[in-house]
C-alpha cells in the first residue's frame, strides 16, 4: 500500500499535464477523434499535442508529424491507432522518454490469434523503457476534478465520491448520467481493458489513497492476481469500503457459460469466498452496486441493523418492512418513551408502532420535523428509514386554497419544501444516527431533489434502501473482522 | 363472471353521470375538500352536489343544506365525514334513493373497538336500502378516461392500460407520477379499503369487464372470500393477465409480523398456493408489480424463455447474461444462418455469440436496422433483448463536427434519434416477436422516450427486463394450464 497517490503508476496517468494524442485525425468518423474532442470538450487545462502523419492541425490544435518532435517530453501518451501500428507508436513514445500510457485501440488478447503476440510485443516495448500503460481495449480514465476524460462520451455528471476501476467501458461511460440523477459521481474512473500491463490491483491502490475517493466499486469478470487482489483490499477496507460487481467469468466465457446456471456454481463460489475475504462487499448488479456506494459513501457505518420506519401509509410502511425483513435488518419494537412522545403528532387513524404510520395528518410539518426526531432519538434503534411521499401537489393545493396567486403557487410550494428539508438536514446534524429514505417519486421531485443534493440517500422503492442499509452494516461488521485480524498478527 | 361492465356494482361508482359529496367544505384543510378539489380539478363532466350544513357556496359549487333537498337522485354519493355521522348520512342517501357510495372516512374497523360496531351499522344501512359502497377507510376511484378522481392527489399521469384494486390508497396515489414516467397509467384504480360492502373480488370482476384494461395489478393485504377469489381469478386469466403484490397479513399484523421473516412462513406459503391456483403471477414489490403490468400490457405473451441479447459492449450484455440465467431464461447459441447475417454488421473486436456484442460499430444505423432484424428472424430465439445506450451524445458530437450549426445540432440527433425509433418500430411491425429493452439511461433520453411512448417496454437495468419476461412467460403457462382445465370439465 502506497502511502501517497502521486507513489502510484496511475498518478500520471489520472493526472497528467501533458498529453500526445495518437489517432485523432480530422475524419469525424473516427475513434481518435471521439477521444481528442472528450478531453478538449471537458477543458483539460495542460498542454494538447496530437500526432498526425500528414494534418497541421488536428480538431484545431496544431498537430505534429512525429512524436519526437514534440517540443517536450509528454507526462502521458493517448493511444488510439490501428492495432497494428500500436506498437511501433509505443516505442516511439519509449524513445521520446515518455513513461505512461493509455492504449485504447482493440484487437489485441481479446480477439485471440495473432492479438496475442502484439500484446506481447506491447509488454515488451514497455518493459524495455519502463513504460506503465492501462489497456489496451479500454477507454481510459474519467477524472471530472482534473477535467480529464480519456472515453469517448462526454460528461453530464459531476465530481463525485465513487473511485471506480472497470473490466468494462461502458460502466464507466454509460454511468456518467445515471449517477447525476443521484447527484452523484466519479472521483476517478479506470477502465483497465486487457490490463497487460497495469491491472485492476493497481487501481485499487491508487483509489485507496485518493483523497476524493470515499468508496471504491469495481466491475470484474476475472481477477488476474489473487493473492494480491486480496491483500491489497484488506489494507484498504479499514479506511474505506469496497463494493464490487462480479457477473461471472470473463466476457467470452460469460457469453458462453451463462446460458445455464450450472457453469456458474464453481466459479461465482470461489470469487465469494475472495470477497469474503477481502472484506469486499458483493453486489449482483451495477445498479446495487452504485447504490451500496451512494449509501456508504454518504453516511457514517451503521452500528447496528435495527431499523425503525416512519411511513404516512400502511401499503408504503408494510412493504418496507417486508424488504427489511428480507434483506435481513431488524424492526426493533418502539419505546415506552417514543411512543408517549408520538402520542402528540400521530392521528388516531394512524399507528404508533414499527413501521410508524402518520396517515393523513394535519399537519405535515411534524412528519418532516417532531416525528422523525423522535424517531432519531429512539434508542432501541440504528438507523431511520424515511418513507418519501409527494407533498408538492398537497402544498400547492393547500396555496391555491389560500387565496395564493396562481403565478406563485410553485415558488411558495418550493419554498415549503425547502424548510421541510431544512428540518430535516438540521435534525440529521444535532443525531448521529444515519437517515435513510425511500420513495415512489421520481428523484426530480423537489423536496426529494433538495435531500439528494445535500447527500442523503434516498432509494427509489425500499428495497433498494433496505439492501443499502444492510450493506452499510455488512461494511462495519467485515472492516471490524480486519482490523481484528491485524492486531493480533 | 358478468358479460358486461354495466353489470357491476362498481360501473356507477366508477363512472356516475352526478355525485353529491359529503364532508366538503370553504377550510383549505379538510380532506373533504381536496377530494372535492380533485374531482372539479381533473374536469368531472357531471354535475356536483357538495352537501354543507351553513354554506350556500363550497369550492365555488352551489352547496345543499341536506341530500334530501336535492334537485334530483344523484348516482353517487362520495363521504368524507366524521365517523361518527357517517352512518346517518348514509342512510339520508337511502332514503333520498341513492344505490352507490364511495365512504372515505376512516376510524372503523381499522381501528378497532367502536369502530368495528360504527362498520356494522353502516352494513346493515346499505342492506336495508340496497347500496352497495366502496370503503370504508379508503381513497376511491381514479378513472382517468371518465375524467374522476376522488383521491386527494390530483393525476399528473395519463390514462393507461392497468386496472388496479388495492388494499392500499397509497399505491394508487403515490404511483401516478410514477407510472406515467414510464408512459403507462391506470385505466380504472380502486382503494377498497376496508371491504365492508364490495371487496377485491368485485373489482377484480369489473376490471375483467373492463375493455380499457389489459391487464390487473392487485395489492393485497388479506384475501376475503378465498374461494370467490380463486374463481373470479380463474375466469379472468384467460382472457387478460392479473398481477399480485402480497406483503404478509394485514397492515396492523405485517407491522408487527414482519420484524421476523419466521412469522410470515405460514401465511405466504398460503397465499403462494392461492396464487398459483388463480393462475396470477406474484410479485414482490410494487415496481415488480407495475413492470411485469408494463410488459403484458405492451407485449404479446411470448411462446417460449429463449431470449437472445443484443448489446453495443461486454459489460452491460454479461449483466444481462447473468440477470437472464438467474431469472430462469434460455440463451440459446445463434443459428448459423444468424451469424452469417451477422458478419457483415458487426466487426472484428465485437462477437457474434448470444449475447450479441456489436462494440464500437461505426455504422450506429446498423444497430437500430439490420442487426435486431436479424436477430428477431432467429428461429432458436423465443424473444429480443436489446441494450440502448445513449448514442444521443454521439449523434450531437458527429453533428457538430459535420460543421452543423450549434443551434441545429439538438434537432437534428433528435431527427435521427426519432429515425432509429421508426426502424425499431417497423421492425416489431413486421416481426411477430416481442423486443424489450434496458438501458442505464434515463427514461427522458430522447430515443429511449420515444420508443417508451410508442409501447415499447425498456427496463432500467436488465434484471427488470428479464423478470419481466420471465412473467410473460408465466403467464403464457398458467393461461394454458387454466384453459386446459376448464376443458376437461
Amino acid at each position: 500500500m502506497i502511502g501517497s497517490i502521486e507513489a502510484s503508476p496511475l498518478y500520471r496517468i489520472a493526472n497528467p499535464k501533458s498529453i500526445v494524442v495518437f489517432g485523432a485525425s480530422n475524419s469525424i468518423t473516427s475513434m481518435g477523434t471521439s477521444l481528442l474532442d472528450s478531453v478538449l470538450s471537458l477543458g483539460f487545462e495542460g498542454d494538447i499535442y496530437p500526432i498526425h502523419p500528414q494534418e497541421d492541425r488536428v480538431q484545431n490544435v496544431k498537430a505534429y508529424r512525429s512524436v519526437l518532435d514534440l517540443p517536450i517530453v509528454p507526462e502521458l501518451a493517448l493511444i488510439v491507432l490501428p492495432t497494428r501500428i500500436v506498437s511501433e507508436s509505443l516505442d516511439a513514445c519509449g524513445r521520446k522518454g515518455i513513461r505512461r500510457a493509455i492504449i485504447v485501440s482493440g484487437g489485441f488478447k481479446e480477439v485471440g490469434g495473432e492479438g496475442v503476440s502484439l500484446e506481447k510485443e506491447l509488454v515488451t516495448v514497455a518493459q524495455k523503457y519502463g513504460i506503465r500503460f492501462l489497456g489496451p481495449n479500454c477507454i481510459g480514465v474519467a477524472n471530472p476534478r482534473g477535467k480529464l476524460n480519456t472515453t469517448f462520451m462526454s460528461f453530464q455528471g459531476n465530481p463525485g465520491f465513487i473511485g471506480m476501476a472497470s473490466q468494462s467501458g461502458s460502466f464507466v461511460t454509460q454511468m456518467f448520467g445515471y449517477l447525476s440523477d443521484y447527484a452523484l459521481g466519479f472521483s476517478t474512473a479506470f477502465s483497465v481493458g486487457n490490463e497487460a500491463n497495469i491491472d485492476l490491483v493497481d487501481c485499487m491502490e491508487y483509489l485507496g489513497a485518493c483523497p476524493d475517493t470515499k468508496v471504491i466499486a469495481l466491475y470484474i469478470e476475472g481477477i488476474r492476481r489473487g493473492r494480491a487482489f486480496v491483500e491489497m483490499a484488506r489494507s484498504i477496507v479499514p479506511k474505506k469500503p469496497i463494493v464490487a460487481l462480479y457477473i461471472g467469468g470473463s466476457e467470452a466465457g460469460s457469453r458462453a457459460g451463462l446460458s445455464h446456471t450450472g457453469a456458474l456454481a464453481g466459479p461465482d463460489k470461489l470469487y465469494e469466498g475472495i470477497f469474503r475475504q477481502s472484506g469486499i462487499i458483493r453486489a449482483h448488479s451495477v445498479m446495487e452496486m452504485f447504490d451500496i456506494c451512494w449509501m456508504l459513501g454518504s453516511l457514517p457505518g451503521t452500528k447496528g441493523r435495527r431499523v425503525v420506519i416512519q411511513t404516512h401509509s400502511g401499503g408504503p410502511g408494510a412493504e418496507a418492512a417486508d424488504a427489511c425483513a428480507r434483506a435481513g435488518l431488524e424492526l426493533p419494537p418502539l419505546s415506552p418513551e417514543t411512543i408517549k412522545r408520538l402520542r402528540a403528532f400521530v392521528p388516531r387513524t394512524g399507528s404508533i408502532s414499527n413501521p410508524v404510520d402518520f396517515t393523513f395528518g394535519k399537519n405535515l410539518i411534524d412528519y418532516f420535523s417532531e416525528i422523525p426526531k423522535a424517531l432519531l432519538d429512539e434508542k432501541n434503534a440504528d438507523i431511520l428509514l424515511f418513507y418519501f411521499f409527494a407533498p408538492s401537489q398537497r402544498l400547492e393545493r393547500m396555496m391555491r386554497q389560500m387565496g395564493v396567486p396562481p403565478e406563485k403557487v410553485k415558488e411558495r410550494a418550493s419554498k415549503m419544501a425547502n424548510e421541510y428539508s431544512g428540518s430535516i438536514m438540521r435534525l440529521i446534524e444535532s443525531h448521529h444516527k444515519p437517515l435513510v429514505g425511500y420513495t415512489f417519486q421520481n428523484v426530480k421531485d423537489p423536496l426529494v431533489r433538495v435531500l439528494i443534493e445535500r447527500g442523503i440517500p434516498i432509494f427509489p422503492g425500499p428495497q433498494r434502501a433496505a439492501r443499502a442499509i444492510e450493506a452499510a452494516y455488512e461494511y462495519t461488521r467485515l472492516r471490524d473482522k480486519i482490523l481484528a485480524a491485524d492486531s493480533q498478527e
